[in-house]
């Protein structure tokens, strides 16, 4: 018999995911009606948040790991993504009495065999791949070796489970918030590593810009270091572009505090003379003037449903699909795209 | 036998025990004619770093677990501490295969009741625990269970394994400079909780007016909570204050934040009509202007001595001492302390 999930339930109800994860954990920013919709389909169709009603294939440990690499420049400048987030993924894992332990990749370590290493040593149950790449051995290894994982960040060929961010929606959102102001010379600042959520963010832009019927230009796509100095070299890139570009959205939010200083040095405001949209709405990011418009994520809840996407892999059986799930962002309007395109400063 | 440790080998040479560990670990900011003396001292002595001579008393799990807390303003504000400590503190675990795992105590966890599960479960050999308070339960459960532990902060009673960052010393030096200045009334900011290193730094305060016959005022002695808003909250008590204080320094660095915010909109200068001295060099505060003046830390060669005082007590004979050591910090100068006193403003 084939179990219902949490996308069953939600194709049943017209929803996303993300909404029905989060009516089920009674969210505040889901209304009531919502709510009870939700919990009517799911007790109609027998939907079982967290498989409680499965027993759970408890490895040697009882614990999870969550692997993470330490050594970016994001955690130089401020770490305000994995904490956070592991706070709701232990939340979830508890109610099952597994632990959480973090497995921080040093910067000296070579991944791959610290991954290989973690599983011959036993440390986990269960494993949570992070930064993933586009093209990226660990997941090869981990199906091979049949170690219940799923990957924060989609990876490429993707048949194993995953929760990932919606890179390709927030872009695709920022360039219709830009395209409906005019502006019609839009560029894309991203990472320049080969990481599946640059790519997915690319595709975005892409779609949205042919969608707007925008002009796309290669050059227009910069991809920068992920490090406060990549803003400044981002900025550099545009002020040489003539005509240039009216318009920014940053894969990376963190570029824009690079980004923002040196385009003030070079008499350029940013978002008047240049409009600029962020990713992640970042803490980091917080003291900007003028603030960056960017998009909201409840990091406590993105990790209860990891939480539950992990208690899933071991209490699944052979025919359970692999959960692939998109999490929805909210925007934040800020003052960073509130004005049309600047033609004279751009000239 | 009694073993010649990093503590006698710096009493030796009359050295701090941190320029000795520098100079062991071929620091660069340590000169070559200082490492030279170390070593020679070291050889004649017998003194070997890390332990090697001695077999690991291995537990079960191969593991040492650092336990910190996620639920904290500074993670959410940015975290740049742990996960950079962790990098050191993992090269120097892998030169005796162990792993390192951490333990982030969630926000709706008892922190007391999660180390006690995580012994009880074994999920390592040996602990590090953060975020010690003054009086702190944890280490005498700790001792009582006869587990191998090192707190990141020295505790109350302290007669247990510590290492710590030189708090002290630090509101000591960031006085002497604003006394250098001409400060007369200067005022102190640190967290509201009950942590060790506030009450340490407040020590290291006093002593400083005292020894530069400067006026104290319990009124000075200001507690908010360590968040952006702690520093607004800092910053209205300044203003109320008549005659106001021409200096402050900051246990907690990232008070600035707010405090140069608020001081702005009640058109009071930072650096020009109050001086303000931060604790560590903190990235998150790296865009402030005027630049705050800090104390670095390299939290590399921090992690790394962590290691080896973790890697001693695996290998530790009953009549070792535990190891008490304070972590010097260097100044470097920005413009938030650039100025003399400010009368006028002060008035």
């Amino acid at each position: 018999m084939s179990r219902v999930g949490i996308r069953e339930l939600a194709a049943e109800l017209g929803m996303s995911i993300s909404t029905v994860s989060r009516a089920m954990n009674a969210r505040s920013d889901v209304s009531a009606a919502t709510r009870e919709r939700v919990t009517a389909a799911a007790e109609r169709l027998g939907y079982r948040p967290n498989q409680s009603g499965r027993t759970l294939r408890r490895g040697a440990t009882g614990t999870v790991a969550l692997v993470i690499q330490t050594n970016t420049a994001r955690t130089e400048m401020g770490e305000t993504f994995y904490f956070n987030l592991c706070d709701g993924l232990q939340q979830t894992l508890a109610t099952r009495s597994l632990d959480l332990v973090v497995l921080p990749v040093g910067a000296s370590a070579d991944r791959d065999r610290f991954l290989v290493n973690a599983v011959d040593r036993h440390l986990a149950d269960a494993y949570i791949v992070s930064n993933t790449d586009r093209t990226d051995r660990r997941i090869e290894y981990l199906t091979q070796r049949a170690v219940p994982f799923v990957t924060l960040g989609r990876g490429g060929a993707a048949d194993h489970a995953w929760l990932d961010l919606d890179f390709e929606g927030v872009a695709a959102h920022s360039v219709a918030r830009l395209a409906g102001l005019g502006h019609e010379r839009i560029a894309l600042a991203s990472d320049d590593r080969d990481i599946n959520s640059t790519w997915e963010y690319a595709c975005g832009y892409r779609r949205a810009l042919a969608e707007h019927e925008l002009p796309a230009d290669g050059g227009w796509e910069i991809r920068v270091p992920d490090t406060p100095e990549g803003g400044t070299v981002l900025a550099d890139r545009l002020l040489d572009m003539s005509p240039r570009p009216t318009a920014v959205v940053l894969a990376q939010e963190t570029l824009a505090i690079g980004l923002y200083r040196r385009l003030r040095e070079a008499g350029v405001e940013p978002g008047r003379d240049l409009a600029v949209v962020g990713f992640r709405k970042n803490p980091v990011c917080d003291y900007l003037v003028p603030s960056l418009t960017s998009f909201e994520v409840s990091l406590v809840d993105y990790g209860r449903r990891l939480g539950e996407i992990v208690i899933g892999l071991l209490t699944a059986s052979p025919d359970d699909e692999p959960v692939h799930e998109v999490w929805e962002m909210t925007v934040v309007p800020g003052e960073s795209d509130a004005h049309p395109p600047c033609e004279k400063a751009a000239g």
